[in-house]
């Protein structure tokens, strides 16, 4: 499966996998790839079409492809059938010869800032890659158009990813970055923040199809009623560039003991 | 959309939603059915066939149907097309009259302890129902066949969705309770823990089909290097139910600082 030009070059500089939820094809995953050659080695592991939304969702019960194509110049990228996840299991176990140094997702159309996080192909990649033990970071653009200047995100990403490469992330934590829809030089800088406590506030479009039955697509309103000022949402509408520092242990800590008492 | 039935109990008993992602049909989901309806009136919104392993995914490119079921005596229950948070979504938005008291999700046919709660749709519609502001609870038992014997994951899943009803949960914070395969006097009690810190070793069983094209199927091994005996899975080792209360807060608070110095 590994192709020669991948084996040769793996001693001398940092592997860097390169995955996304937009797809192979996408604008995102090109600007990300010409970011990170500039930092090392690189092979692309990514969906053969859009998976969007699909969470940390992984193929059970169908058989997963992978195909090597030619997408990028000098650069391995293979598709896969699955979803972001399984692009990155995938990737670790038959496609690499070692473990990558850093694990980049995106660049997202789109924002993944907040509650977004959950339901983001992009940064569950990134998660499943950090649970392997790799330093991993998802990158998404306030900008959904496949056509947007990504200037400002590619900049970004490259010297994110770059500091990242150099002093390496605390265990089991991964980065998810977003870059504000604004041009390159009205940006304010970087910012370390946590994730806005927001919502969706849903809605379900409503029609019916021509044989007469319903059907729903849905369609929502993000809603911030998040006061800090330490938030991703208040860096992203000030300006500055959110990186907020990710866990997957979803442990409720601080409410261990209160549950406790309902069987004391 | 809704039925008569549905309107006329709303106001004197609590509202409980029932959902898994086994699908409606499963033994699972009928059991918890009949556990609930011993604390309330239910209500059933569940995907239309097994959505195991779908994490947080949502439809976003594809119509999504509900369609009235009558699968449960004296219960209005709807299957949908879609995965089991788009059920949660679908209950909330379009099918219920008013916010439930209680969603509880399962019983799933097979753990979701530790790492396992990131690829869980069972999980995943409990979470959505936390982040609507629903007091939530997954259920998981650990036997993976349809024709276990659910006594003892049912009497659990009553006692702690009555005492879930009684005391309520704290602001985003949702319960993911796994119950050990053992008879039900063998269970020592109910253990409030933290996730253990464990992850799977994967290994992709690699076949060729008879076009004598390449595919995989995913396998795993289990792998728990966590020694404490605070974790879920000590718990269900030492023949405990497993309670760990679950945040949808990603953020990595103890990093902040140190990934800000990346930037100083």
């Amino acid at each position: 499966m590994l192709s020669k030009s991948v084996k040769k070059s793996y001693s001398n500089k940092p592997l860097i996998l390169v995955t996304n939820d937009d797809g192979i094809s996408s604008t995102g995953i090109r600007s990300l790839v010409e970011s990170m050659r500039e930092l090392g080695k690189v092979v692309v592991v990514a969906p053969d079409s859009p998976r969007s939304g699909m969470g940390h969702a992984i193929t059970l019960d169908s058989p997963l492809r992978i195909e090597l194509v030619h997408l990028f110049e000098d650069v391995d990228s293979y598709q896969c059938n699955g979803t972001p996840v399984d692009c990155v299991k995938l990737a670790v176990n038959k496609i690499l010869k070692r473990k990558p140094d850093l694990c980049v997702s995106g660049i997202n159309h789109g924002s993944n800032s907040s509650i977004n996080i959950l339901y983001s192909g992009t940064m569950s990649a990134a998660m499943e890659a950090s649970i392997e033990g790799i330093n991993a970071i998802g990158f998404s653009y306030l900008n959904c158009s496949f056509n947007a200047d990504l200037t400002a995100p590619k900049k970004y990403a490259k010297r994110i990813a770059k500091s990242v490469l150099e002093h390496g992330l605390p265990p089991n934590t991964l980065l998810n970055v977003n870059i504000p829809d604004v041009h390159y030089k009205q940006i304010k800088g970087i910012r370390v923040c946590r994730q806005a406590i927001a919502k969706y506030e849903e809605d379900y479009n409503e029609r019916l199809d021509p044989r007469g039955r319903k059907y729903y697509w849905l369609t929502g309103k993000f809603i911030n009623n998040d006061p800090g000022d330490d938030t991703d949402e208040w860096a992203l509408k000030n300006c500055f560039v959110s990186v907020v520092p990710v866990q997957f242990d979803l442990t409720a800590h601080h409410a261990i003991s209160s549950i406790n008492s309902f069987w004391k």
